[in-house]
């Protein structure tokens, strides 16, 4: 199957530049004597979490129970569901338990603990649970240094459900360069294993030490006490990403195939048929130096047209527009002729991904597989 | 079934609101002597389609092909496929006009216009061509003083291909005032109707008429010249629509269910297990003076929390803060416990109803249908 052969817009993913982030990431990472736990929400997609398996990859992550039910189908017992449960949801987690996975779960309130403690001695299991430690001020968890921390800790334990600590330092996304990197994965680091050490002190187990987001396990230098690293977006990188200056736009792995449908010479645009329905509706790169729209645009062999962005989305038009307006852009009719097929790079690629059923995986412009992914709750 | 009986996050519509919304354009097109073709790009659902069909809709419009296969195989059988065509999508929207689809295609460029003619001289069919006109300078279309409008439609009707004119007023959407949309609707109107009495002055057939967009037709006080009007998102309403003023916020039909999931009580904030991926990263009310965040917070019931607004989306956490900020928010642990379900009314439906796979259509706490809706290309 040839590139030629894909209806518009589509879903790519080049494999070769896959493949070396995946490497990348799971040398890095080797390097520093701890696990990596993929987080499979970029993807899901079984295919390319055999792929992360098969390069040393030790168990998964989640973002939702359907999520664990589809990897556990396919596999993947060893699963980590990364968000604090909805009390509503435990018989579905406990359900997947009983079936032999084992899916850690996570809390971050004494209310939730009680809930899960409570619904452990009813159904008389010992659920493995993690408590999220707050290291940035920017979502959830508990700060290290909480009363709460331990209040928490002895609920759990005293249910035999606890077995330790997780962070994600999403305040990583808003570093700007290299310095500032590697001092919030070292932030990162030191606060999860403060928490650590912290029920450990008060006579309380804590096994796992679990962290990560992408740009802090990149800029890890190294990682004293942390048992685990967990980390999604590597695996194809996107321009947020690259802004962050994790990756460079070359690497990114993700694009969207389109075909331009339309003009307006006078204003320099190029319609074409990927809107915010193939994109999504990211803005990820609006709120950094470099802007890039809703995406960055490339030749259909995957070579970037520096300048030219999809400036604009509805739902299934695009406009591109190069970055310096009309008189940058010159003659768009010739340039794009209708029927010219492009790739745009996103900005974010598990929105990206998540707006589409089906990856095209190519080398060139030689489809070799066509992978399911699967959303949904 | 119950609504305690849906998992979270769920995506609902509230049954009377929907069928209020209904009647309400479908009374107000029909004063006006035209026809309404609903867009069904907002809901891609055959049951939707058919309640907007049983209240008088004539045909419907489409976003992409996939939608008109869909909606084809479902009954109904006259379609606008409202968007340029590209190229290489001809053969499949022949195929479905062989099948028996009265499915009309549009172009605005002399290179489609030429492909399309082609293409049809070679399968010895005539299809129903729309010319898009561009009444605001928002998108796609020609100028309806354009000599290109001209040459574009004599190639089209060398081919028997003329079906007539059509436009989208997007320019609608920055509207402010009721006095801004009447005016609006008016020239969207007047120069769509100016390109069909070109047309017609050149000698050339122009049978349809076609305009449209929610807040042009709710606004518009007369349409002569106009056949039919196309309109999508009034079957739900949104935020984007209410902030324009088209719809006050108790009107809107579409929500998504969602439970407290954790805290933090310092900064005034309630985690809830709707991020942006089951809102969408869609902001289209950032623009607008009352910016909404991801989505308005309502209680279980459907009664909007005022102040109280998805302020932050992470992929499956949402952070509901009060919009005057902490000391307005008061003790959110003991007003948003842990497991309390809440209904966010969303920024924009179509982007929204995008990320779910089902409607679950409630009148009160009662669920009285699940509804597919499908998606892709």
């Amino acid at each position: 199957m040839h590139l030629d052969d894909l209806d518009t817009p589509a879903l790519l993913i080049d494999e070769p530049r896959m493949t070396r982030a995946i490497a990348r990431m799971q040398s890095h990472i080797d390097a520093l004597g701890v696990r990596l736990r993929p987080h499979v929400k970029t993807s899901k997609c079984v295919d390319v979490a055999l792929r992360q398996r098969a390069a040393g990859g030790c168990g998964i992550t989640v973002s939702t129970l359907k999520e664990a039910e589809e990897f556990f189908a396919a596999g993947f017992d060893d699963i980590v569901y990364a968000v604090g449960i909805a009390p509503q949801r435990l018989p579905q987690a406990f359900a997947l338990m009983r079936r032999g996975c084992a899916l850690q779960i996570v809390v971050d309130s004494l209310a939730a603990a009680e809930r899960v403690a409570a619904a452990a001695r009813h159904e008389a299991l010992a659920p493995r649970v993690l408590i999220e430690v707050d290291v940035d001020g920017h979502r959830a968890g508990v700060p290290p240094e909480s009363p709460l921390l331990l209040d928490i800790a002895r609920t759990l334990h005293a249910a035999g459900a606890l077995a330790g600590v997780m962070t994600h330092c999403g305040a990583s996304y808003e570093c700007r360069d290299q310095a500032a990197l590697v001092a919030m994965a070292e932030q990162e680091r030191s606060r999860c294993v403060r928490a650590a050490e912290r029920l450990r002190a008060a006579g309380l187990p804590c096994e796992v030490v679990s962290v990560g987001s992408t740009p802090t396990a990149h800029a890890a230098r190294s990682l004293p006490g942390v048992t685990e690293v967990r980390a999604g977006v590597y695996v194809f990188y996107d321009l947020v990403m690259a802004g962050i200056g994790v990756c460079a736009p070359e690497d990114i792995a993700l694009s969207v195939l389109t075909t331009v449908i339309g003009h307006q010479p006078a204003k320099g645009w190029v319609l074409v048929d990927a809107g915010w329905m193939a994109m999504s509706r990211d803005r990820g790169t609006l709120s950094q130096p470099h802007d890039q729209g809703y995406g960055a645009v490339c030749d259909e062999a995957g070579a970037l047209l520096p300048g030219w962005i999809v400036a604009q989305a509805n739902q299934e038009h695009g406009i591109v527009e190069h970055r310096d307006g009309a008189a940058a852009a010159g003659d768009v009719v010739a340039r794009f002729p209708i029927g010219m097929r492009l790739r745009v790079l996103p900005n974010h690629a598990c929105a990206t991904a998540a707006q589409h059923a089906r990856y095209a995986v190519v080398e060139g412009d030689a489809v070799r597989h066509l992978w399911p992914r699967f959303g949904g709750w």
